[in-house]
């Protein structure tokens, strides 16, 4: 039983999350191959695993898009300077970090290209084209692609210049319109987020300093991980008439009369598999959310003697049969790694639920089910494994949830003045609520003192009780990523 | 009943093909809405409609690529210009066709970027990192993704600048492997293409003129437009070691002996949007096939008086209700449309069955289907609808194959010398089949002469029986798109 020395030992290699958290991060996306470094500055590759994990989030949140009546479009991946350069705030905001288009083969292009780091601008121009009557409207689109900006400092799926994700892009006839929008698409993502990847999130509107540039209003989620700062896990905002009347965005309404349309954006990134990776794992690695993982469980098959190996395998050949379209099985019966070693692949990767099958095991006509977060075990008969299973890795999603919530709310503290939340920065992470009414100069003056930023005013959620519910307009700060 | 003047009266404005083969698609992809303009150069916007056709053709090739044991994975966008140009032939095929990124923000970049045209050498350099051992291969791994090219003539779908695409990279230990998989690649994009899409192709190895930059060996499909030019539909490359050798992708094989891998690399892109839109396509708009339309049958409710209308849609309610996760169905009860001007546009839109609902229908509990490709009705009781409409779309799927294949087979002619084949295109357009022998000399002599060029050498399928098997090699020769 040879084992190939570059992966013997990885398990053993990992950084306690305690002793180094940002390289326990960086090593554990690494050994479980969700991505790696690629030879472009700050850009990476989303190896096999990390992108099956992804396809999974994009099916399970692209059903939200469609259910709320959005399609999916496609639009270019470069945008003309001078389209970029219209709306004033909006080129401010990403043309310091966006990657310039020069020359086409050999020859210098008359105006310089963008690489999108955001699509308002060609959309917005195109919407212009398209929207003539009420009877257009509303116009619901969504784009999965990928997009560009040019970030000094990078970190795999945090923060790279490439990412992927999904820019919705809807335009209304009101502006009571655009807001319900907005909210809708705050609500399927809180909902895509808390009940598929397991990630409590607060929600709610930013301020006037943290917003989208061109934005009227700006709405987020943010998480909290498990170094106790805080990660912006999706925004939703509301446009106003803001772009459409730079990029003249008009319909004629039911009287005739030419207005101009309200839209709003809303996007959500790659980044979320940062955020799974530090809300949910441990020392030994992922731990992944049934709902999304690539694996819901592993077979591995245990023999001592080679006169074992047959009947095991064959009794592992009725386990998979047995749940064959039930969850997504993997088995590992390679020869070359024991047990053990497959056992800590599997921990890494964050395969929610192990399944054991050894000699005792068949003779039981059972198998031993170990769950990946608590490591409860439990024999379970072949014969109730299709109904015992699914149910089980259902308990499991539930209990991240709720881990994940209850660490939340262990590193909630509340702060009523500036002394107060420079006192608690000073020594602690966390999220901490503070009462507040619009005050620009004392958010400075706290992002100033403790680095941390006001991450959102939190919106009443089931998940968000915690915050008390005696109507007060709270703020909550955290250190982000 | 008042229409917007923009799209009212939009099919009679549509070209016939007879008059002119490229205006009509020019406008038949912009009035059915599957792709418009862009303001940037040479690049197209995937509307809604276009985009779900395409959504529909990448979940079933999607599937054929996983079914025959590939993972999907995410390479950047950008390649160091020194990686493109390690591979000679590579880089002098594309380079003349690449845009370049110069700068981040303000800031010239020390080596110029190029926006991926393929991914050969992003994932070379990979691949050279990943592989150590035999115990590594095969590497089954495939990209969609956009990419670029800088093209100086440009066509909605058949020729932009940007496009989207898969490409499948792998690596073998043998040689062998590799051409096993580059005839896998093949024909599953062979069964796929004709299968789903109703195109009939040949396919076969490409010559040494037009085969891929880097390559051992391209074969390609070929696939008939209605004006008697060929499109390729797909290609399958079997690289050999070439890329294996410049980008030092090595493994120990059992031996211990390190030895470099064979690869293979294979791509179908939004082109076979365009491809579809040409071989089914006729005066009235698009023929979708069924297995791919975004809209599989489209229920047209009809009412002259308005004591009709509450019976008439109470009956659509019922046909929704017992289609439902049948067929994908779109319901148009629009009131400002007349049932006349909604058949137009969804002949336009080619969406494959009209279900007419008007009183007689209701009194009879059925409803009237109108087949889009040979209009024929049909009328179905609604309780045997569900039954009978998949049914119907088999059948017109079928239909639009035979049709190709019929139309591609009167379009197919013979020649044995130059002669010959300069007489066939000086006056006919279509595939020419000739025996051949190795002569890059009169290869190249038919294409000055004739404008066309070698497409493949067919290798013997259940579709291309009409070339006839009498063991010779023959070549295809077509001018092409």
């Amino acid at each position: 039983m040879t084992e190939t020395k570059d992966t013997s030992q990885f398990v053993e290699d990992l950084t306690d999350q305690s002793d180094d958290f940002s390289r326990w991060y960086n090593e554990v996306v690494r050994k479980a191959q969700l991505a790696d470094y690629a030879p472009v500055r700050g850009c990476m590759v989303i190896r096999p695993y990390g992108y099956a994990l992804w396809e999974n989030m994009q099916r399970l949140l692209d059903d939200r898009i469609k259910a709320t009546g959005h399609q999916n479009a496609y639009f270019p991946l470069l945008i003309p300077e001078s389209l970029l350069a219209l709306e004033a705030e909006h080129v401010e905001g990403f043309a310091p970090q966006v990657a310039w288009v020069t020359h086409g083969g050999d020859e210098k292009l008359a105006e310089r290209y963008c690489i999108r780091p955001t699509s308002e601008a060609i959309i917005g121009k195109m919407y212009s084209r398209w929207i003539e009557s009420y009877r257009d409207l509303p116009v619901l689109i969504n784009q999965w692609c990928n997009v560009m900006r040019w970030e000094k400092v990078t970190r795999l799926f945090l923060r790279t210049a490439e990412f992927l994700w999904q820019e919705g892009h809807t335009a209304h006839a009101t502006a009571a319109e655009a807001q319900e929008e907005t909210l809708r698409a705050l609500e399927f993502y809180r909902d895509f987020v808390e009940t598929e990847l397991a990630i409590p999130v607060f929600i709610g509107p930013k301020s006037e300093a943290e917003k989208f540039p061109g934005a009227d209003m700006t709405y987020s989620l943010e998480a909290l991980m498990r170094d106790g700062k805080a990660l912006q896990a999706a925004t939703s905002h509301n446009l106003g008439q803001h772009f459409a009347k730079v990029f003249d965005i008009t319909f004629q309404d039911e009287q005739g009369k030419r207005q101009h349309v309200y839209q709003t954006s809303w996007g959500a990134t790659t980044r979320l598999i940062g955020a799974l990776t530090m809300v949910h794992g441990d020392d030994q690695g992922l731990k992944l959310p049934p709902n999304v993982a690539p694996i819901q469980a592993v077979v591995v098959p245990i023999w001592r003697k080679e006169g074992e190996k047959s009947a095991v395998l064959e009794f592992v050949g009725r386990v998979r049969a047995a749940l064959k379209g039930v969850v997504r099985l993997h088995v590992d019966d390679r020869d070359q790694y024991s047990p053990g070693w497959k056992y800590n692949e599997y921990e890494m990767r964050g395969v929610p639920v192990r399944l054991e099958v050894g000699p005792r095991d068949v003779a039981n006509a059972a198998v031993m089910s170990v769950r990946r977060d608590n490591r409860a075990k439990e024999s379970i008969p072949l014969d109730r494994l299709a109904e015992r299973l699914p149910a089980l890795l259902a308990e499991l999603q539930k209990a991240l949830f709720q881990a994940a919530l209850e660490f939340r709310d262990q590193n909630l503290a509340r702060a009523s003045n500036l002394e107060e939340i420079e006192a608690h920065f000073a020594e602690r992470r966390g999220f901490v609520a503070m009462p507040w009414k619009d005050d620009p100069k004392l958010e400075a003056l706290i992002k100033e003192r403790t680095g941390a930023t006001l991450r959102c005013f939190p919106l009443p959620t089931e998940s968000s009780k915690q915050l008390g519910g005696d109507g007060m307009r709270l703020a909550v700060f955290a250190r982000s990523y």
